[in-house]
């Protein structure tokens, strides 16, 4: 359901975001959604930068083995930096089904976004999820992730003081159904922790497994 | 993904399932599954006041709309009164896919715990339910109930004083999936939130959207 | 089942295929099926002529929001350009599940007739269509365009007397499932006429139904 | 998509049905759907008459070889007869996912009518069944019936003079999908019509593919 | 693909079969299909012998663990004795999708086939499956049992002298397709042989992982 | 299940590819699997070689019209050519889902083993491959294939003698599944054996069938 990595960027990568994020012009991020009421933010508008981060993150995002392992990844979004100040904040709101960015085009499966500051920088401004009659907050470390399925519904509450400065991108996963997806991701962590205690025999029963679950439920390239 | 009911049962109900638990006899909880040995609670164990107090509660679950709206349900398996006296819990399991009581045999879609006693009344003793890298607990009011998904990761952690007193229950859903159901029923309540204001053919349309996404994801009677 | 787009071409489109008809080469439409004893009509065979026409068309296509809101278009074969002159005729046929023509591979889950003149200007010729032991006619007027199932047995009549000039394509949609397909057209209608009308989170709600079952019934990018 | 089946009931079950009608009492159709204000008509209401018309009816749908392929029926709901009187009409409508008399509870895959008086003795009252930008009208002659996808939007066009006299029911196939229940039907009215032809082995070899069809697109008993 | 099971039946039942057997009538097995030109054997036509040799194979089979786990029965036909002599053969053929008797009807995922009698006791006759262009051949032992897909080409071979008495049924599997049911068999043979051996919060999602795939593509009860 | 191609190759191809492996250098098969100790063979490492011998192989596939209707190729990964001196051998294994090689990305549904030279050349070697409780073995003749489905569990058996020379690749097919890709591939053999004896009406109704199975089981371009 949900996967926080609290790792998926470096100091030093912060810092280049940052950096990159000072020097470059922020816009209404109704720009990209003009009848999305309840969006109010600011997202990066400027190619260079925009270049420049979103393929540090990216990169990041594919080197990251757990990342990998959980999302099993075929395409991400370009990363787009995005500051709340105060009294922004983005509605309720569903993701699309399908993103398309240039020659990217991808189903959105996962929902990712990435901390940038210090949740101490600001207050409010968590990223809610919806879970029935329940709710999940998440305000989190600069460099962490936080992995959510797409088809939840989802909003950034009201930042009341500060600035929240984060990254957001959305993930093609090799395979669409989160359940079948958490199962594999499960299934191939028991096999690599258990693997060298199992009877050879029985490790490659499990593998053979492994490679028909994945062949059942992934999308073909 | 979570739906609290906080009316389930009413005063009365609780009242008599109360006396009904007062008088009956609670056994090892391993009877029903000798192998679990993270399972340590107390199981009602008398023929007479098992048909009484499940026959009440599933009434109960059957009479009330937004329970029906949401579980879409086809078989119950009778709720079962449970008790967690201090340093009793039941680690963390899965539930089984198909369960079968007499005559019964269902396929467990849904979880559900209604909550008895006053969560004052002990410490510890939450449902706590694992979402990836996050969780959720759960200490409900007297007459309230939770389901979830059966196949999530959950656990009833230790109490720690006083006693919990609980029914436990099982859920087939005419629809397997948690997603579709979810989804199914959040059309339903928007049309039966809006259709008022619908123009009359547009709501018609509605409906054939609603019986058709119905018969594609139910199970056949 | 049926689309019928009164208003694909415009008159100047049409008087521009029609010139581009008038000045270039048909040939025995077997050549492209040699073994289909049924097919008797003429196809335009000038690859000039041909890369301008489908081209026109296909921009239209793409251009027309209706269609792409009904057929959630993918790809579209360069439609081609048709004659029958009296006695020709297509029998009843099947078409072909994967086309492929130079680079463009294609599941064709829509077929497309493009009427191109006058119904007055001949006799016969009706595309007909078998639904179970009934039937259905279609000869549109020029400019306009009927949509239907690439999977149902379909004809050309013969033509009796006059000339018949249309084009014809094939189109992958991004849901290969007509009944879905046209139910989730259906829920799109409805959201975007009532949408204003309802609650804002009720709107919202219907978003999140309609990006997850695009998701759930379309083809990854 | 329609299957038209033109003896359904003989003559001398016509008149049986007939006479039944004419002693038995008919109340307003709103009955058994309340809310639907869109229809009026009146509908059989004599347990012993519904017995014995809905019995003969059933009987006569099960005994009919063609119906039998074409339907693959698991259980077919009592079919009720209806009359319509001058101005009675039942407005554009889907028919329910599930339906439950009794003890028989089906999905309604095939919706049907039965008609059963003359189409000369009633105007209008046509079954009008919407397929997109097109429609289809059905007015039978006695003892026929039509069959149709219950997903389908359909109406019963106002009775302008006469009576309209016909049986509906709800038939629930092994099958659910229509594409994929017809496509097997023609699958073995070919290997019928042809079979004896064919040498032995490649008959046989239809036959494992006939078996698996069903095997994959057929209901478990 | 292939399961045998060596000691399905033991040595006193086996012997009580073939005293059932040598006490009951057999006929031309062309009884119970008699367009199958190719089926040429003789089968029990015994009441009282059938009901008793069939309860006890049932029986047998229930209550036969690695069947069990293999199978994931749920409905059984009961088995037939059916005898071979000289010359007689059953050609190549497919079984039904759909079977039944009396009040048993299924859906026929796995046939069977219970040798009665030794295979030295008859040469030919071995129970011959078509894998493509390889077969595999089965004369089994007395009491060992073969099941095999019931969508396999299989044909009886001729015997050629003595006599082959086999008790030949079908089975309904929990779980219709065979890669999948074995897929499922071979993991829960794993979590048995290996559970011990695994960290015990490693083998508690090895049996969510169990419990969600059975649920996936398990029929409900 | 199995498909054996016995003239892939001819006897030029063959000798053209002894001859490139004649000369080009082979190196510990590991190299392309570290992980997998039970794999002791030798492959090809050798740029050109590589290219020129794949491409080969390749276009004899493709080429090869049997291979075509069977396999309904999408993707082929560039065969490579491995020797199995004595000792050598490759234990059971599964082979992996998915398959990438420099631009060439794939869903392995198919295996293919090439045998190249003579199987009186070498002892022990068979391709073996398990099917429950029974297995199957293959040492084919020089320009002779074998295709099997990729998840079943298999492996080459130890060279006791000679050499074994052999070139291996794995194959996407438009049908994932096995029983559907066969199924599919029986339709149309029949269709094309028994085509020209049916009537034409009944022709046209299985191309109908055949095109909408493929519809329905194959990937999308």
């Amino acid at each position: 359901m949900f996967k926080e990595i609290p790792d998926l960027l470096g100091p030093a990568q912060i810092a280049e975001l940052k950096s990159i994020a000072a020097g470059a012009k922020f816009v209404d991020g109704r720009i990209s959604n003009p009848y999305a009421k309840m969006k109010q933010n600011l997202q990066l508008h400027d190619e260079a930068a925009y270049q420049k981060s979103s393929s540090l993150i990216t990169q990041a995002m594919f080197g990251h083995e757990d990342f990998r392992n959980y999302a099993f990844p075929v395409a991400i979004l370009p990363p787009l930096m995005t500051r709340y100040a105060p009294n922004m904040h983005y509605g309720p709101h569903a993701d699309a089904a399908f993103l398309q960015l240039g020659k990217i085009a991808l189903r959105s499966d996962l929902s990712c976004t990435i901390f940038l500051n210090d949740p101490d920088a600001y207050e409010g401004g968590a990223l809610r999820i919806q879970l029935g009659t329940r709710d999940m907050r998440f305000r989190g470390a600069p460099g962490s992730a936080i992995l959510y399925p797409s088809n939840t519904m989802h909003e950034v509450e009201p930042v009341t003081q500060g600035e929240r400065l984060v990254a957001i991108t959305f993930i093609q996963s090799r395979i669409a159904d989160s359940f079948r997806r958490e199962l594999l991701y499960e299934l191939n962590e028991v096999a690599a922790l258990e693997g060298l205690r199992m009877a050879p025999e029985n490790f490659t029963r499990m593998q053979l497994i492994q490679a028909s679950l994945l062949r059942y439920w992934g999308d073909r390239p």
